[in-house]
């Protein structure tokens, strides 16, 4: 149902173990940023009334799971800060293509698997983490991930073809497990 | 209470008989800017926690307000569509000094104006428009965006003292009032 093309690797579970505060502080940046780039989407395709809808939706819960991860790391004692984040973003919106309504289609889609594979990572680390609270908020989480996956999805059938939309997502599927595959140095949510 | 150094002009108000349709476009476009700038800032000051948490709140209003105005528009059979901004708010922001702290603070200013300015506009048009839907929806949002205003400058004192920020809240109030007079060719929110 998450069209990712791979499972995250027991090398990013060692990291989990070694560097679990590091991760949690990047998974709050990661909620901002996926608030920001809802917020983005929504100023690009403005004129596309579902979308805005949509986006506005995802915009407002990323920031309530924002909040509720800068919670946890109050309640730990954890302070917030500024993160190197890992190369996996950056790496997966260079396979954009630049020209419209190409590039709506793969924006959405680098979100949809961006959603997927946090999806993904979020139940791993509920099953894997001996801490009751944590493993019960990664839980918590899992359905809105998934469900913004879907959405964005169904949203990238706004510019182009339901098959066109289905082969390119397999298409940067296919790259999104290789670059989560490579991995990053420090602990990250997705590295 | 809104630091505004001036009234908006019986000129504005023929360009609102002139051209109402135009300016409930670009007011759907104000709203998602506004909400745009609070994304923008809590994404400067992620480590802020009551900066964060009071952007959250303001990026989701004016997004609810965007969507009100779409509605609105919906209602009145009227499209909504790109339309090419005023100057209002890129003559504002040319005003905010490069470098931090007083970055942040002129940032949350221009930001506090341009709300104080708005809930005026609200109102003149509430009192102005004969039609009641339409007064009524102006006179919902006044008090929003004037909570807007208020926040905005509180937050500036996260950066600078108390009469630091009345100051240079002062000086960009006199600027933004000779800004606003004038004014702009089309029919906008803020011409």
């Amino acid at each position: 149902m998450l069209s990712l093309e791979s499972d995250s690797s027991v090398r990013w579970l060692a990291q989990v173990d070694q560097g679990l505060e590091e991760i949690l502080i990047d998974h709050a940046h990661c909620e901002h940023k996926a608030a920001a780039t809802a917020m983005s989407l929504l100023g690009s395709y403005i004129d596309d009334r579902e979308l805005c809808q949509e986006m506005a939706e995802i915009v407002a819960e990323e920031l309530e799971h924002f909040h509720m991860v800068l919670g946890l790391l109050e309640r730990r004692g954890i302070s917030f800060r500024r993160l190197p984040p890992s190369d996996y973003g950056k790496r997966l919106n260079s396979l954009v293509r630049p020209h419209e309504p190409d590039r709506a289609v793969d924006r959405l889609l680098v979100a949809s698997l961006i959603e997927a594979r946090s999806c993904e990572r979020f139940q791993k680390l509920a099953q894997h983490v001996d801490d009751r609270e944590l493993s019960e908020f990664y839980r918590s989480l899992f359905e809105s991930e998934a469900r913004h996956h879907t959405t964005y999805v169904r949203l990238a059938k706004h510019f182009a073809d339901d098959a066109v939309v289905r082969s390119r997502l397999k298409e940067l599927a296919v790259a999104e497990a290789e670059i989560i595959s490579r991995g990053h140095a420090l602990p990250r949510m997705h590295s």
